[in-house]
């Protein structure tokens, strides 16, 4: 056993709901885990001591949406939708052709950079989608890749109709052969529940299906209108439901009355110059709120956290305490997972020093750097 | 005579009307000038070598318009406002009070930890203003101060009527014995021309007293409102008019029609739940537009110019190449320098290595650091 002391604490944010914020504390984590949290005076001794002098400390981010696993480049598309181009689901089949032209050693790199890149801006838990393959073959291997990179995996077979196939067709392979294939490497399932992508009795065979197969739900939904995506997702019990950025009255009662977290991804909505997201409604009313980077080529290829949380705060109305909550124990939450997203004893020592003395810097320092240093499960990153 | 080539360039914006933007080239400077552009193949030998394999070089951003001659902190003033208190001048005070009760190297060790934080994300040229002293002692120190760490010094004696004052015996103080005292200091004057600060009338006293001085003249208007600050600013022949977020019709034509800089601030929009300028209305009607953090503890607390570029291109519908010439050229030229601003032969050797193969990624990759190198007049920064 080793143990670590990180002292000097200005600032201790826990997300354990009876230690909640403390000033002036300490942490000690042995092991991997969370060992001790409290005031700094009386901290226990440890073999290794590191001083924040001051800084603030948080759990690491948990970023529960990202689509990692392709290959190729898009940034002309966003050139073209920056000059006016109006931003189509279709974009993704050109990620989709780079994606299975590529190698397993180019898409495993591609995803160990860009979670690298999230690791250093203080994300700790990490869960990414297939969906660029989009048969059985490509699917399979972007699980099999991802299983043993990521933290969680989710099959997104249902994220396109390839281009050229019959819809209820893809949906029978999706929910047969290729379900079959894909399962043993992965423990979410996730669906495009809207108007160019899937609809509602596609979006249920699909959940169902991978339900039947011991995954748990995830739904796309709500991103380019108002549809069934929330309400169903809803219905059958989902994990999360992303994106939510066009909601009926209707679609915020039901995520307030149910476990279903709702899943805001505000660097998407901006990088396709879309509406934000309703996030004061959905807290007003009740419901779980998660932010996530949805970081992918397409939509919105950026892994910042903190890009997230500063957009939640500026521009959606979110206190700070609310952004930091969405983008740790909420994320968590949308990924039913206890042992990450706070900093209770016997947790996942995953730490985020902040070069600043309090997470309100956040937002307050627009765009600045602030991830100063980070450990996961104990294991300095940063 | 050292020489340094950086060869590799996968895409190199210059910002030199001839020669643009080349892709696979190279850049030689020398004694801290830019001696030689071109194509990598063609490129002279030199005394050192970096090979930046492939990544996007440009001009260092010119951030020319911050408040950075301040102490103390205002953290608990932004959760205020994000919790739903409204933003007025007023909160200037605060800072008043702090950097008067600090010491000489408070001050300066403050101004030259954010410049160094500006210039480890690119800034190579940085205003600074007065305006947290507010009598002639105090003044004529941050003028002092700012003197031998920032490019350009302005006067900001008219940034606010000190509580308890007199406006109009106030502005008699700026323009008599401030004015005498500080002008030896600084390069440029400016007012806060704005409700709540300095009317027209007192605002036109300020700048004609500081042009007599042989000050160059800049404004702070149309920040909160309506009202004559751009008007005025095109007047006197100011070089620039900073905020600008909301205009009318006939400010957005006098713009067009003069040779006096917008400079927008969308952090500080951001920053305090205002609107984002009408940065296309502007550009279309052929004003010339730059970008500027705006730096301050009160209502823009980022040394990010990245993030006004972002910002500028998801939200206020600037290009990519609108908002890379309006953070650098265009920054420039709001404080009339030739030299800085653009990688033209001759011009200061402030070069920034993206870690990105091109601009585009600073608005495609929002929120994540792409910073890889900076040099300032030749010499390496990060």
């Amino acid at each position: 056993m080793t143990s670590t002391l990180i002292t000097g604490i200005g600032e201790l944010t826990t997300k354990d709901p009876e230690l909640g914020r403390l000033t002036d504390a300490a942490l000690v984590f042995t092991d991997g885990l969370v060992a001790w949290v409290g005031p700094a005076t009386s901290a226990p001794a440890a073999d290794a001591r590191v001083d924040v002098e001051g800084r603030a400390v948080l759990p690491g981010w948990v970023d529960s949406h990202t689509h990692l696993l392709f290959a190729g480049d898009r940034t002309a598309e966003f050139e073209a939708r920056m000059a006016g181009t109006s931003y189509t689901a279709g974009g993704i089949a050109v990620t989709v052709g780079a994606t299975r032209a590529a190698s397993d050693r180019e898409v495993e790199d591609n995803l160990r950079r860009h979670i690298a890149e999230a690791v250093s801006q203080g994300t700790t838990t990490i869960e990414t989608k297939t969906g660029y393959g989009l048969n059985v073959v490509d699917e399979v291997r972007s699980a099999r890749i991802a299983a043993g990179v990521a933290d969680e995996v989710t099959f997104l077979g249902a994220h396109l109709v390839p281009p050229g196939a019959d819809a209820d067709e893809y949906v029978a392979l999706v929910i047969g052969d290729m379900l079959d294939a894909v399962a043993p490497h992965v423990r979410w399932a996730d669906v495009f529940c809207e108007q160019g992508a899937f609809d509602e009795d596609q979006s249920r065979a699909v959940l169902e299906a991978s339900r039947a197969k011991g995954l748990g739900l995830r739904v796309h939904g709500n991103q380019l209108g108002e549809g069934p995506g929330v309400r169903l997702a809803v219905e059958v019990g989902a994990a999360s439901v992303d994106h939510c950025t066009y909601l009926s009255s209707a679609d915020v009662d039901a995520l307030a009355g149910s476990s279903t977290v709702a899943t805001l991804l505000p660097a998407c909505d901006l990088s396709t110059r879309q509406s934000l997201p309703p996030a004061r409604r959905l807290l007003d009313a009740g419901a779980t709120v998660a932010l996530a980077s949805n970081c992918n080529p397409g939509s919105s290829y950026t892994t910042s956290m903190a890009y997230c949380i500063t957009t939640a705060v500026l521009q959606m109305r979110m206190t700070i305490e609310e952004a930091v909550t969405a983008a740790t124990l909420n994320g968590a939450k949308a990924l039913r997972r206890n042992d990450v997203g706070h900093l209770s004893p016997g947790a996942r020592a995953d730490v985020h020093v902040l070069d600043a003395p309090s997470t309100t810097h956040l937002a307050y320092r627009p765009g600045v750097p602030l991830t100063r240093a980070v450990w996961r499960a104990g294991v300095r990153q940063r």
